[in-house]
């Protein structure tokens, strides 16, 4: 069986595998006090073109959301996501476990707008019993989002406007932040993102590492004390020099952005062969993420060799289903599925 | 220099690198569901001689204690634990956090006795003013506790008999769980552990994983959504199988106990060469952690060449200092120490 | 200014005013153990005919609130509310600070139904990803809701066999239950809400109390340690017998079913007069709240005189606001109003 | 029987039960935002000389403490107490359950010092491992404390001394503040409470109140969006009004101070009466509770006419007790027990 059920399939680059293996024996300090987060945190920071950031090393995404979340925010204060959020979606309601309220607002293609943003904002700002509803603080967005979409540049910028006017922080997801970037006609940079973002992370565990997310904070007030978070909510790996380390093979010339780049490409391919064949999309995602409705018969068919998500049922005749590259899917597997696609 | 600081400052077993390698182009199912999951807790399951026990697999030690306790306890009950232990120590106040209170006793050689929980759980049943005050109902004890000492059969029995006196789980922290049972001179099995607590972690991180702590239920009532528990306090990995890859390693032919009774030796040779040395010793250790009482110019002489941990401040001239063996310490490492010891 | 904004705008009714003088100068136990909590505890147990009922008092409903769903849910379950729910829409988060999500249901005229119920309850079971997202364990509904309708009885019946087909608890917040169960043209009685909740309480506060809520619990199982989770909350009040005489004088010869019933044919009134007057309605309210939709000058002609409360903004020209009758509201007050509106 | 057992086992001074007659037909606007909270705030400013403090009005004790922490502290940071502090000792971990750590300290006379403070902050900052460990922020002490004693003005000072170095908050729980500023030689006002304390509390629930304490802030870091908290924390009353009235009339022409003044009076009679017949103190204290250590036939001999609190045993033979006298203890009742305690 073939798998494009998910992005976190596989181990990791061979690169992070050989450098493990070349310091296995070697003893560094613990909890991330160590000189390959301090290299990791310094190679981000000049991709970020932001030397002043704060750059944290965490072990997974919930964490890395729930900790980011905590550090934020005061108790009466919320975060606005959209409905499909990861956070308000799959993560057990480790948010509200947390103490918070999550604002949600539907989303189109995955996405919301600056003018939500700001109508809650206006909402809250102009109500007249403000202590008897929570203050919308920050600003939750996935990118690219749950759906595979990303926001264009615009609509980050508008974002962040609207953040600004309503004194909110501004957290991205980057749980897939790679194929995000890499996104076909996309217009984000990463640099964009550490502009742009108070906080955000760097997705590694779905990108190329065994496991590991970059928490970078740009907006100094939040950067104080963001260590006791993190080892609060159980995310301070003891051998940290673990995550600084894959970060550093990642970072290393520039190959966190070739092998999603790579997936990205890949996944296009898949992209034009369900659109040759007339199979409909659910969205019109340009990034690893393909969600397409298919036949009964076709999921049947393709199921036969195939690993791939159900996501939902579109009527008794339909399913919506994921497809998923990743940096570890092999060019003979994009081939034989781009071939099986164009023989249903 | 050499490292003998702590027990996690070394990479991982080279069996648990090489099968990281051999598995990494191989695609598995995520969070926890796979063959190597399946396999490492039903090998565990087998040592425990326990076949009804629920195994889990979590990162970190932290996470591992805040959800187990969120896990067993309602929201008016509190944890007892030791005023060293890690919990109360070392963990940023996450059971706090977690919303629980620890009710803390004073240790004598780090352990607490039964005796103590029999007066809190009486403390509690004979209080007129139960709803004022918080219902002990669980008992976290560390085998081996922090400084290295251990509880006998006899004292895990009587704790066990106290806690079925008052209604109360038995959690043991088994953050060096194979150093603590291969203690020299000690009378305890992990069969033992498994049959006395009603909940218990079998430590990794610091006993030859990269990472990694497996999570035995053996109380039914504890069983039932323990995954929820795991996914919302973000010790769910995403990559769930390098867990269990890492455990089937290390209960493949007994290389767990042996890795960590190699340790405790190599141990019992630094402690025999202070012993010589005529160093008074903070606590008598029988495990893989050694707190010696130095001089001010022992520490300096030692720290020339190698790395450990200052405890605490003795008084103006002495310092207690902890050294650490680990299934990682090398022969020609402690033979060097032992015959600088000799040489102080 | 004549209040129409709210049910608690005044003091109590007059009988307790006066138990509290009767009783002002005896000595009582303190925290909820005293006759008067007895008396009245008994009282509402043959009103409800549950002699085994738990009854609690607790002091007001944002607190009575996030203390039940505190003493119900283990962390990883949540409660469904409509999206209009008081939990959801008015206590600034506390049921999240808590720790617990909210799961939201659009509602019509303030009600969820039963299909909606069965709908996440059957969402949940048939998760292939249960670990990642939360239990729905508890249906929250208000008795009446905040837009003053009110559920029948068939309809209550039917979410309590939703909520026994999927294991949830039904809690009902009965800020405003003495307004319910005189609803005109309503059919349920104080005996179904005992018999079909597994746990609900009867407001006092906007029925005729100076402040107090009384907590009734049929379910057995959560029962035990309810005064735990009270304490622990801060609901519980010192001079506790100040709750107990407040409900024992309201459940003193029906008194408290005649003061609400009395403020429901006020209120019935009002409706006729705006109805008369082609005013039209946000929504059919058979209980003390109404909900009219006003001209921008009705409003300000309606303003002069009295004080109302205003929802939310319909268009550019019209208003809808709420006109509250309770137990306090005197004859004239309607008289008065009834004729303003008539001559609008 | 009479009660000494408590100071909250009467209803209210009777200028209060008559204020609310006078006001229970005059209508108000709702939590907190009424004519008589704003009255009684100006007037507690003024006897503060605080005019830029802001005043809030919660209804209890345990509320009261958990709310101004949950506004005061970020999740890493904890609190200060004595291990006879009430919110260590009897608050059924309410501020575990709001997620923060008590560090506690042994109490002499129920009084922690500044040098214990110092300590812990010195501790923190010192620490080389801060992220593992809470962060101390707050220092909470009540005045009088638990066993009736009082801080000087000098051992305040010197506490806050502390805070200012080491960074904390200082907070008094006033829950007896009256008894504590008529303490006998005592030499701390009210003023000095106000202009040493970053928030503190006036109880009113144990000096004159139905219910009701007065929180204070003066760190103008710690008033905004204090409501919020309130509201979140259940503490708002829907008929705020009762709250503001009742320290209204608490604090025209100094009542709050007469009554307790008077009732430290009587407990001092008390005490004269104990001193004479030999009977010993557990703790000399000079305000309205008193300890004593009676024999087991000393205290048959008082249970006969008597209601008064056990503390602890002391041995086979004696036990220690409180008796409490408060704003509504009668002369009789006084000249009764002195009596009594004679004929001993």
């Amino acid at each position: 069986m073939i798998r494009f059920n998910n992005d976190y399939s596989r181990g990791a680059h061979p690169a992070i595998l050989q450098a493990l293996a070349d310091t296995n024996a070697v003893s560094y300090n613990g909890y991330g006090i160590d000189p390959w987060c301090e290299k990791a945190a310094n190679d981000i920071k000049k991709y970020l073109d932001c030397p002043d950031a704060a750059v944290h090393f965490l072990i997974g995404g919930t964490q890395a959301n729930f900790t980011a979340i905590a550090a934020c925010l005061r108790a009466y204060q919320s975060v606005i996501s959209a409905q499909t959020g990861h956070i308000h979606a799959h993560e057990t309601g480790a948010v509200e476990h947390g103490g918070h309220k999550i604002l949600t607002l539907p989303a189109e293609n995955g996405k919301i707008t600056a003018a939500q943003v700001a109508a809650e904002g206006e909402a809250y700002r102009s109500s007249p019993i403000q202590e008897h509803i929570t203050q919308p603080k920050m600003v939750y967005i996935s990118f690219p989002t749950e759906y595979g979409t990303v926001y264009t540049l615009k609509e980050l910028t508008d974002l962040r406007a609207a953040c600004d006017k309503y004194g909110m922080y501004l957290y991205i997801d980057g749980a897939r932040l790679g194929y995000g970037l890499a996104a076909a006609g996309g217009d984000v940079t990463i640099r964009d993102i550490a502009r742009l973002a108070d906080i955000f992370y760097i997705g590694g565990t779905k990108c190329g590492a065994l496991f590991g997310e970059a928490m970078v904070i740009t907006n100094p007030a939040l950067k104080p004390d963001f260590r006791s978070f993190i080892k609060q909510n159980g995310a301070m790996l003891a051998k940290g020099w673990l995550l600084g380390l894959q970060f550093s093979v990642l970072f290393r010339d520039g190959l966190y952005f070739d092998i999603t780049r790579r997936a990205v490409e890949q996944a296009m391919e898949l992209k034009a062969a369900f659109e040759k064949k007339g199979v409909p999309f659910f969205m019109d995602s340009p990034t690893n993420q393909q969600f397409v409705i298919l036949t009964r018969g076709q999921v049947k068919a393709l199921e036969e060799k195939y690993v791939f998500e159900p996501d939902h049922d579109v009527d008794g005749e339909h399913t919506c289903v994921r497809f998923c590259t990743s940096w570890a899917t092999l060019p003979e597997e994009i081939a034989a599925l781009t071939a099986d696609i164009a023989a249903l």
